[in-house]
């Protein structure tokens, strides 16, 4: 038992340090004030404290906060191997699915056993977004984006020729996770087309 | 009450578009590879897993996670307006809590009267240090950088003519949080030393 448990820290301490590396993974976002890009990192720990504070918003009255901010601390630690997708590249989203869950295979891997299970169907679970966790947590993801966006006066959107109707269709699933942050959403969207943010 | 919960609304917004300034408070810890210093939101997203992974290693066998999460991710928020203080600087830990008290009150007073009055009393418990959550994550914030600069041959320790005594005097209150936790401390500091990572 006390082996064990000294094995299990070896292996805990060993993921810890490759994990380091999700500080690098540069995003398409940009910092509120459009100094630098954001990492996944930076990413992970702003979206953990909206989800806290943004979660009497949630379509679901019950949610399981432990499993949510678990979900949301390792939802882009598989980009450590498979790299950031950016949202609107069609192509680079083709082959994502299978790019991740080699990943997530490699690096959860690291982990005893029972961690490791534990942070793959956490993961799988947020990839598949039928739970209610799954949906708030990818609605919140998408939203901090869109927020990101829209305080730096769409810049990112600019750069890529996004489009009104591309980032509609691209957030709809916050729906499922949050009507009210979706209705949010369209109003933000709206103004961005009037201020010329959007296309 | 619709327009209550806008209003909170409005409000969380401001604080998540204010709190992206975490982003850019730069710590005196390396990244692992030694490419460059970590920031706060890094390393608050970083400690918050491994909170989770070490938590079987805590002295208290129930601990409250929701509350223990949060308090990893709000812990130095305060350093927007209060800068990050550095660990062995004796002159700047003189005036510390006085300028983090008063960071607190304007940060967290952007929040709805509710969450301000969590975060606010969260910080103050963590910063008391007495209750087992408190502890636990105490142990783990001062853990991490003791990890990074092991993991970096004690670039920074050896930088600020850091002595063994020095980091096992600051880094005692780990005992009371993880004394599983504090045994490993004491051996990497042991292993440092031999290997002139520490004076």
């Amino acid at each position: 038992m006390i082996e064990q448990k000294e094995r299990d820290f070896e292996n805990i301490i060993r993921f810890i340090i490759e994990i380091d590396k999700v500080k690098q993974i540069v995003r398409q976002t940009l910092l509120m004030d459009q100094s630098r890009h954001e990492n996944d990192a930076e990413h992970s720990w702003h979206m953990a404290l909206a989800l806290f504070l943004l979660k009497d918003y949630a379509s679901y009255e019950e949610l399981d906060l432990v499993k949510a901010v678990k979900m949301v601390l390792i939802h882009d630690i598989v980009e450590i191997d498979a790299g950031d997708t950016y949202a609107y590249d069609i192509q680079a989203n083709h082959d994502k699915y299978e790019r991740e869950l080699k990943a997530a295979k490699r690096i959860f891997g690291l982990l005893p056993e029972d961690l490791q299970n534990e942070f793959m169907s956490l993961w799988q679970e947020f990839e598949e977004g039928n739970s209610p966790e799954a949906q708030f947590v990818g609605a919140v993801d998408r939203f901090m984006p869109i927020l990101h966006n829209y305080k730096t006066q769409g810049m990112q959107w600019k750069k890529h020729q996004v489009t009104t109707k591309m980032v509609e269709e691209r957030n709809k699933p916050i729906q499922q996770g949050s009507e009210f942050l979706w209705q949010k959403v369209l109003d933000i969207i709206e103004d961005s087309k009037q201020k010329g943010f959007l296309k």
